[in-house]
């Protein structure tokens, strides 16, 4: 395994030069898209908050996109499955046009006010158009598992203006209590040249500020393992009642439109009823969660538009309605523990997201480049608890289950 | 694997208990005796500057230190490596006497002179005061595997001041390329804990400044991709040359005392030539590394010292050794990559050290703790370079190789 030779090392230069074009390759397709689909995003926002009235097309919006994918798009419907699936075992490579069509889907989602996310989309773009390298160059079943994830990595990395979270996202997300290394490299070159590209096109990304931090005492600790708690069984709560309703429509909904149709409808009359509040991505209600007291049913509502968006087949994402309920659950137990708003809005921002993802790691990262490392030993408690508290089936469900989270098996299982 | 029933991750609430007070017990031990060994390592320090013709003694002290190891140390002789080998197949407590023993014998090295550092100590008394709980709490072979790993995190964390990279490292040491999540929760608290008792007995941490950033630009990014390579052959030069040093004298002198005898007149009189820079820890010269150019064989210099110092069986670690030597490289690629001085230097200080010990997140982390998250990016693709390029044997040979750096194999190997 090991050699002696001077210059063995060097041994890795041809495989540094093939990653870092192929890297470089996919960056600049992934960011590119991350930054149209960000600008498509803003304007149909923009225009849905413009018009409220369009809330009311939503279920003919959503029979029609899931219309289309079932004529052109069944191979790709999975989605996010689909990518970690093919990354566990390739077999073939994604079609091009799970790009287009999630793009088109996520930004009709949100011009006519579903409550859904956009790291699926930008995940899903990044890992077909890397995928398209595959004929190109040629690339082994190993080397596809590796370019996949750099998709991966690089959609994430610039749909949030996070290089590194992106890159250990891609590395955790895969499997349950484990990271392998064997795509670090592609990983984080594609995720740092992704984000640059995607502002070198001119996007900037909201900010927060989670504001002054209390020194670390036994209580703040303490208090940010029980917030952690809170965020973990959330978490679990999302990702159940989302497989669930998901479940449920599928059986007595079998024809896809109709479920889009329905789930439209419900949403249209929720949002007649309760206002605009929890539908699109909620960044307005997300500063202010930073910064004021918030009512505290603001993270049950996200969590019901979202998981009625979401089951009744609405593309987007889950991780930007993650974030929503997280700072808002954070600003009602604000009081409760007795720290700042904005400490524990960026705590619950990041830690819903560890535990419905199962991304610890990547979560943590994210806290210190969102929110400066101060935040680092509270964000890595909060999300270490939420990840354990979360039970077992997150979001994705074709994420594995390396290693147990709490029973513990011989060293090496 | 998974179950449906509403509480079910509320299962995991007696094993977050017992792991908060396990993990709080061997950071109160942990962080003290880093405390402890901070205080006496700045008198020893002190006391060397002020009397030079303390490095004369070096061959005595060592040969005493060796004297005493081989009467009542055999079993502890080996240092960072028992605790590896004990985490990857758990035989035998760790015996209590390692803690002592590492703490006198790396005072006496920094007291007389040789170039060594205060990881391996620190880790070697986490690991060994928290392999005492087992017995105490009959911990089954499993669970002494998370304690010694929490030992580990707690001894990195609180000797350097960097919480969430003793964690991480914990997690990341003992195989090359892979992580495993099972000692996520009581490494973090543990390292966290430590940390914060260690600042408690009043201890304070050296701060290095990287200083302003440049942009990231094409030629920034391929600057760093080319310094990550030269920190990572560092790394496995040094790395190589202890582990060759320490065979070819083992061979020749296989009395112990001897080789440290031997060790010390060749130190000793290339003090008495050189002068002290590249002896003991060394952080005024690092401070410098960060702020004006050095004479680029300083990196050299402290390589060659600090390889004769361990070879020759001198305790104390290799970590602050590598700072520097990572530092002064940096300093010296500065002018030929065209970029900052302290930017340079606070890459190398941590890449040298990623390559070495074959633990790239750790030492990213931890140049986001040290230096901000800004440097991020950057040293995020030092220490991945310094990884790749640093082949398969690192410092510590108990490490095994879970997943190979750049030769693929299949997806679950």
């Amino acid at each position: 395994m090991t050699s002696r030779h001077p210059l063995s090392a060097l041994r890795i230069l041809p495989y540094l030069a093939k990653w870092t074009l192929l890297a470089a390759l996919v960056a600049a397709a992934s960011g590119s898209a991350s930054a149209l689909f960000l600008w498509a995003l803003e304007l149909a926002t923009a225009t849905r908050i413009s018009h409220p009235w369009l809330i009311w097309l939503l279920p003919v919006a959503g029979w029609l996109v899931s219309w289309v994918y079932l004529k052109v798009g069944t191979q790709v419907e999975a989605g996010n499955n689909l990518l970690i699936d093919e990354i566990h075992d390739p077999r073939k490579v994604v079609p091009l046009r799970m790009a287009p069509l999630v793009l088109g889907a996520t930004v009709i989602s949100h011009l006519f006010g579903a409550s859904v996310g956009r790291e699926g989309t930008a995940v899903q773009m990044g890992g077909s158009l890397a995928d398209q390298l595959t004929h190109l160059f040629r690339l082994r079943h190993e080397e596809r598992r590796i370019v996949l994830m750099a998709g991966i990595s690089a959609g994430f990395a610039s749909v949030f203006g996070t290089p590194l979270a992106g890159a250990i996202f891609a590395l955790e997300v895969l499997a349950i209590g484990r990271l392998r290394y064997d795509a670090i490299f592609p990983c984080m070159l594609a995720a740092i040249l992704a984000d640059q590209v995607c502002m070198a096109w001119g996007i900037q990304h909201s900010h927060y500020a989670a504001g002054a931090l209390p020194a670390i005492s036994a209580w703040s600790l303490l208090a940010v393992l029980l917030a952690g708690l809170a965020f973990g069984l959330t978490a679990w709560l999302f990702a159940s009642s989302t497989h669930a309703l998901t479940a449920l429509l599928k059986r007595y909904l079998p024809y896809a439109p109709l479920r889009a149709l329905a789930g439209g409808v419900v949403l249209a009359l929720a949002v007649y009823m309760l206002g605009q509040r929890y539908i699109g991505l909620g960044i307005p209600v997300m500063m202010e969660a930073f910064q004021q007291p918030l009512p505290w049913w603001d993270s049950a509502g996200k969590l019901a538009f979202t998981v009625a968006s979401l089951g009744s087949g609405y593309k987007g994402g889950e991780v930007t309605p993650l974030f929503f309920i997280g700072a808002t659950l954070g600003n009602a137990l604000a009081p409760l523990l007795q720290l700042p708003f904005g400490m524990l809005a960026a705590l619950g921002f990041v830690a819903v997201f560890a535990g419905a993802a199962n991304t610890p790691l990547a979560c943590t990262i994210m806290a210190i480049e969102l929110f400066g490392p101060q935040l680092g030993p509270y964000a890595a408690l909060a999300c270490v608890m939420a990840y354990l508290c979360s039970g077992h089936s997150g979001i994705y469900r074709a994420q594995t289950v390396a290693v147990h989270k709490h029973r513990m098996g011989p060293p090496e299982a």
